[in-house]
């Protein structure tokens, strides 16, 4: 590495919080959607409500919920709107949504046009009455699909793949629970799905097990959540993980565990245990500060470093710091610090205090950093970008070196199945050597942690190749057919 | 008539404002919908802003615009929300409406419900690409059709008429004008149409023109209107009716005139002349102001009373109160009136408040009514509540005696083209004499337009049949055939 | 007159609607303020609610009510905000002030800077307790009494006269009814006090009685405000005008009648009558809508025209339009209209738009003044800017001659009182002859009401000079010492 | 400690989050208040933004800027508001701030009654102009002197104690800087003062240099803060700590160092260390993230126990818990999560659904703590609810012991100086032995950190007596007269 690597960069105010509300200064991947449902409860819609909001961190830009009246099936009451839970619902809105069963949805956009059309739970009323869908992840083949409905007549009203199933089980001629499994073996992809008709409601995976979906007991309930946090958060139980390729159908007759396509490859996304999920969330029965916290330790073992102390990226990369510090003997210190205010509303700074400095939402904290070398713990890189401003910030704040660790591979290739991802070209990782990126991101240091000590962190999946994970972010090896050219947002 | 009905009845309350916000204390007819649209004017967004503004009368709960971009055709650009124009608007939504055409929507709705998704334009995608659709009235054959559709797998979003069309239009394999004639051909109603693609826009109004609606020039432009007072309002010029069964095709060509249907019997809705709308609009040339101040006279011709003052029950009866007051030399006054400022938000009194006498909207001027005989105009009686209420305010300001007269014959039965009307049994004048009605809202007397009297009142119309109206709430006489049984409310 | 003036302009714009929001595109004077109170209601806050409801149109732009609690008169609660009344309250807000006595105010306020800590009633804290007062109208010495103040070492926290009225209370020595009488002694000006304390409501007129204010009883209670019409909408009873220079006492004896000042000369504000107070309102006795109708016939003998049709500038000059139809047998018609959803938060259209013709608030009903000569009845011309946009609008809506006929006489002095007027050199009249100003508003004709026309129209007075009101703005004769260098802004 | 206390007590519920919105669930002590302040920097009302925007934790309840125009020193321009920083203010607010110096003030508040009026920076009108006051603080004798002056005649609009510094100065026949020392000389308490004239600004600390408030530099100008976390957000320098009884006048001489006071005792508020203040600030140049975890390892020193982890109650503890894991080698894990999303207008859960075990805020990590023995670390107790909540919480996930350690002495009397504290009574540490605390939070075993532990914690004070720190919680020796009667809420 060059010496002039080691200097701070000239000063640029580049290395400052530019993103403002929700849209992150971090280059970071996107949050993708959460879901959360409930069968046989007689507050479903509060309930719902707590659960979305233990889920928000998986999306924060619309909210809704759809819930079946006890009285009567026939009658669906829904409720969607831009914002957090918190702001979509009042005590009014929430009284107005009657019911013991409801399937409610938070969800990530990339907003711009009007896309309330696009908030979940999607309402459709078919043949057989009523069709509610709330959904997190993508459908890898949903443009053809929609192609193929649209040449037979179908109008679409939102960009959602979410109205592909509806279209599938609506023109099947067969029985709804027949017609389900029929349109979810005929699309691909990855994907959480909770469906509700005026008398069932169903809860399937993928086939690969891609996206997280979780079930609990509530009283003489069911609940069904992205995470398993959400449990602790409603006093409810967990039951266990839905696995993939399985229904589970609730009627009046309870549940039946029922599935519609066996598992060739299980693949849970492997970015869920990295950067997505809640720290306090298990998934399939591993929780995931302990996991994290594990990364760190291995990449600790993997790549060592002499420094003074050890500081992580708030808020996905704290766990893992502290396993870094706990096995090196470093002390973990506070060395950045995320103001939690900041908001959608924030207004940004102009460009000219951005150049003289004005941070938004991360600062390092200079007495803590000022002549210290500092290992800075990451869940992963991006474009860059972010990576560059951080270093450069606990630069300027007086770190006299910046050794910069991630706990995760290097992230080379798109996601298919849910994650907000840029192009190719734009991953700094696609084309770049591990030193290359290091001099990018103008760290004195930089290692990531490799496949196999990742899985292991991870640990205790019991599925075949590479235990059961998907890391076609990582390896380009993915658990389902993909089509490089196709629209990789999350599209639910 | 008794003594016992010229006297004001025991103190009860009941004859003070209940309704609160939009939910008007009246229980008059709910306004409908109203469309506008803009074709090749680089302001698109902003006249129709004006415009609905302008429309505002026919619906308050929600408001809409759709555009096509100017440089791209294939992007629409939409916003939809709840509430006055003003309040869905603001300038960084209308910035974010690029384009040179538009179609836009101000919507009555019964509340209660979410019905955000009810919200117009409609938006859809279909085979050929992005449709919007908005719309004023009601089609009558709607649940059969939609019936017919769900067997055939459609799925519907909305509980709208509007999507119906749409459906017709995507599953035909013709090409789309042809395909939307025949879809217009099929449906069976009251109605007027805004449908606009990525090169097309069309306006239609139904077979029988019972819903107004308007063209006009702006600049090089077109612009369409269910009423000619937005015209006004944007400076544009009038320049004619759209008739029964034509269909007006814009496109890269301009303007084509077309039809889709013959017209077997012109029926415009008596209704819009008495009470919808604005009284600075022309329907088919007739001025409303005009045509209300006529009813007031030829009211005067058919049924004189002799009493010390005039009023009209504001807003709609004014012009046909000062119409009454001309013709027969008593004097109009301001007898009643109304809080301009009460609206959606305003806080109902209490039941305690209530009887203590608070009104909330309308009220008596004592100073004026106070020992005078009072001729009170009206435009038509539904349930009899509100009248009943008027008549005891203007009693319990001292008025001795309350003549009503009921600038339109009885009204007897339900609309079927999208006019939010009673069931027949509530309708008071349905199973009632004139007699009945006059004791039953504690009148000194009561007196209807008649129906040819009302005719002349509006006069100019040269269709065949009673000239050219629909009369069907008054004569059950209907252009089209109705379903006695259907939901008969606005499904705009 | 020159044939020039018959002509419409050539286009410019500038004759359509330019304000938004509330800053009427009117250059009319400004609305003053409006207090409300009760006394010995339990329900009070509700009753000053819908009472301050009813005199929205005096002030748009804050509201608030102060409330003594009945079981601990040394609490009170208040709530002001920026907003209508039904804006800056909801149920929660009114559950949230307890009490059986309240004053509150609704106000006018020229914005811009913040303003909220202006908004009343003011509460104090002084040495005997707690002060609340709100006020309507101007003190012409409150510069200098706050001069005064402030070199003796007081504060002020707003830029309100109210707050020197409870500095003069605070620093008296002597008990609190006496403060107050000789703090009212003090100040010269035009004003309606509420003064409420711990265990008092003082009720106060200025010793001209330039500014309305009333007392009504309900149930056992008495409620105050600025004009009856609020009696009307809460079921209260009228009892009397405040006289000049009386002091209502209310405590737990119930009211005591006192006064402070003797009357001099009576000088009812001439302004309320032809604009301010709502029509259905009674100034001593006199119900607006017929005194307005009074001038309408006065006016029609005074300068009669012949002409087609009458049209009245909506809202405040209908009553005097239909006044000089029945007076002259010319009809009154809906010549212009006003839509009455536009307000506060409307977006102004661009310069582009406007110049295309776009209008927010007013439009001439282009059927009904077709090939008619025109006679417009206005109340008042200030600048005159108003009055030309609307003569030429009628031409440009096909008005072959518009002859303006003015509800008072010319308007050439300042108000020291209360209303927000320009200064004497903006105002069209000070300095101009009718002819001319007849010529700058493109008129074919313009007549005012004569001074004695206008003191019969309103009549019933029994002052000595000029029948007891304030002709000021018309005569530059004041009831009151004024100082024509001060700011005359209402500082209510 | 018996077997009973071991044992989770039966299911209550009582340990759920039971608060709502921002009144955390916690008992915790509440902040008090931030201030702001900037001289010399073109766009002072920005900075204020983001200034205040870092010291949001010091008060979530009102936010206000407060600035002089640059061109016209006799503009004063403010805008105050309920809620956060960035919902009180928005681009157009801040712009309408236009100016080079500008004070600024966030405030905590007990909501309940209308508070807006006691939104800081308080402005004031006196005989030499405007007057800007923002304080953080308590004043012990403010009733005695508020007092004092109501006898003299003043008015008081608000409850703050800032009005009585603005009266003393205003009553004062000296210039303004005399009358200010005069002031401050007057006061004892607990306070730091940014005050503001046409020509000046203040920035003055108490005495004993209780309230913390330091000095920064950017480009050529000066801002103050209530801590260093705010300078490091908007790229200022840190200079100095305001030292006790300092005033600093700033003026267009630039900054002049006076004094009002001769230090008797240096006094910084302990609770600033261990709870207040953000963990990046420094105070006194000692870090508080490092402070606290110098407290975490100095607690494991005094009081070890055998445990299979360490968890800090989020978020002020963290440091702590990572300073106990740090020195006891057992590892610190995500025992306890704090929901981020969480805020004022949050639902909270009914009773039943409380019951149930709806959480809103903080929740225990089932998987990390199960079967394991809990060292839980927190900061403080007051009345021993909160403690008792989340032991149980711990317990109920699974937790087999549960030890509490608390970074702090224990809490036995109230402060005088701005922190809201419950009364003697309440707090559970002023009668009882930590052996009957530990039964009552039903932990395994308690400790708190000792007075001289806790100092040696905090390091590198040269005061004299305990290190330069008020511990008057802790001890009952406050460093001035205090008054046990008066109302001890923070009063700014």
């Amino acid at each position: 590495m060059s010496d002039e690597i080691k200097q701070p960069k000239l000063w640029s105010g580049d290395y400052y919080n530019q993103g403002g509300g929700r849209e992150d200064f971090f280059d970071k991947l996107r949050e993708e959607c959460g879901v959360f449902g409930v069968f046989n409860h007689s507050d479903a819609a509060s309930l719902s409500y707590y659960g979305l909001h233990a889920l928000q961190h998986r999306g924060e830009e619309s909210a809704g919920i759809c819930t079946v009246d006890t009285t009567d099936r026939n009658r669906f009451s829904y409720h969607r709107g831009m914002g957090l839970v918190k702001e979509v619902f009042d005590k009014e809105r929430l009284a107005g949504l009657p019911g013991d069963r409801s399937i409610g949805h938070v969800r990530y956009s990339t907003a711009g046009e009007s896309k309330l059309a696009n908030a979940q739970p999607l309402i459709f009323r078919y043949r057989d009455g009523d069709l509610a869908v709330a959904t997190n992840g993508n459908i890898v083949n949903a443009p053809e699909i929609r192609k193929e409905l649209e040449n037979l007549g179908s109008i679409f009203q939102t960009t959602s793949d979410t109205e592909v199933i509806a279209h599938l089980i609506a023109r099947s001629p067969k029985d709804f629970v027949t017609a389900a499994k029929e349109a979810l073996q005929r699309i691909v992809g990855g994907f959480a799905f909770l469906i509700m008709t005026n008398d069932k409601l169903l809860v399937a995976s993928d086939p690969n097990g891609l996206r997280p979906l979780v079930v609990g007991r509530i009283g003489e309930g069911y609940v069904f959540s992205s995470e398993s946090c959400a449990f602790e958060s409603i006093g409810a139980e967990y039951l266990r993980d839905v696995q993939p390729g399985e229904l589970l159908i609730f009627d009046q007759d309870g549940m039946k565990e029922d599935r519609y396509a066996e598992v060739t490859r299980r693949a849970t996304c492997a970015m869920e245990y990295i950067y997505f999920a809640r720290p306090d969330s298990d998934i399939h029965e591993i929780n995931i500060h302990s996991a994290r916290k594990r990364m760190g330790k291995q990449l600790a073992m993997e790549s060592f470093v002499d420094a003074d102390i050890v500081t992580g990226v708030p808020d996905s990369s704290i766990s893992a710091a502290i396993g870094y510090a706990e096995q090196t003997g470093i002390p973990y210190e506070l060395g950045l610090i995320k103001n939690k205010y900041t908001g959608r509303t924030f207004i940004q700074p102009s460009q000219e205090l951005r150049e003289q400095g004005v941070k938004m939402k991360l600062s390092a904290v200079r007495k803590v950093v000022e002549g210290k070398r500092v290992v800075m713990i990451d869940d992963s890189i991006v474009r860059g970008t972010t990576s560059r401003r951080i270093v450069n910030m606990l630069r300027e704040a007086g770190a006299t070196e910046v050794h910069v660790r991630i706990t995760s591979p290097p992230f080379k290739n798109p996601c298919y199945y849910g994650i907000d991802t840029p192009s190719r070209d734009e991953l700094i990782a696609s084309s770049r050597t591990v030193q290359e990126i290091c001099e990018l991101i103008n760290a004195d240091s930089l290692s990531f942690l490799s496949d196999s000590g990742f899985i292991d962190s991870v640990g205790g999946n019991d599925g075949a190749y590479n235990r059961g994970m998907c890391l076609g972010c990582f390896d380009n090896d993915y658990p389902t057919p993909v089509d490089e050219e196709s629209d990789k947002s999350c599209s639910c």
